[in-house]
């Protein structure tokens, strides 16, 4: 498993993408909302492996529970997978707890799946896979 | 700047890479005691970047510190650049603060420093840099 990206947790995208400018050196290449997790978010790469920042849409985002609960921070690491339905398979045959039964679309044209970090050393782990064209 | 690693507060070494290598289908390829820092460490490949264990040596290791507070998870970000004490200067003058003046030696083979999180969006980063031979 390769490590695809880094989300940390924002309360203000804006502020936090002219944060992760300067640290970074550079800009974010992408912005996106992700209606169905109540996100929006935006990308930086940083080689291989990308940090994505996520700002709750509204209350109910899990984002917004993650920030009042334990502050802004590293919300998840996930990882590249080339087949998330054989992955998540193995992975609940390990003892790992899958909190999605069904990939589901993420952003970035990604299918994924988040793991219970009770299972995974208090680390929310996120399975993804590219969603293939044609 | 390219991800390096991510580093992983854990309570033991020996449980978390068992975990770790159910998880990511993989052994560790190495183990590394870094005394100055009070920490026992293992890499996992992830890729281009790595994921590091981190578990504590004593009591007034930091990682003993945040465990305390925090419990289990993702402890910092490590990101590779190719003259740290530029990088230092360059950061200290965006208005980031540094937590080591000088750059100190770390797992790896590498120099780092660490960033105050206060500043950074509540993600500890780390600054890295490999040490050159000869």
């Amino acid at each position: 498993m390769k490590l695809e990206h880094v989300g940390i947790a924002v309360k203000d995208l804006g502020v936090s993408n002219e944060l992760f400018k300067k640290l970074l050196g550079k800009q974010q290449y992408k912005i996106e909302i992700v209606e169905s997790e109540g996100v929006a978010t935006s990308f930086f790469s940083t080689g291989e492996s990308k940090v994505e920042l996520l700002e709750a849409n509204n209350e109910d985002s899990t984002i917004s529970k993650y920030i009042s609960k334990k502050g802004e921070g590293v919300h998840h690491l996930a990882f590249n997978v080339d087949d998330i339905a054989m992955e998540m398979i193995r992975l609940k045959n390990a003892g790992f707890e899958l909190i999605n039964d069904q990939p589901k679309a993420g952003a970035d044209g990604k299918l994924i799946c988040f793991l219970n970090p009770k299972t995974t050393n208090g680390v929310l782990i996120e399975l993804c896979q590219d969603i293939k064209n044609g």
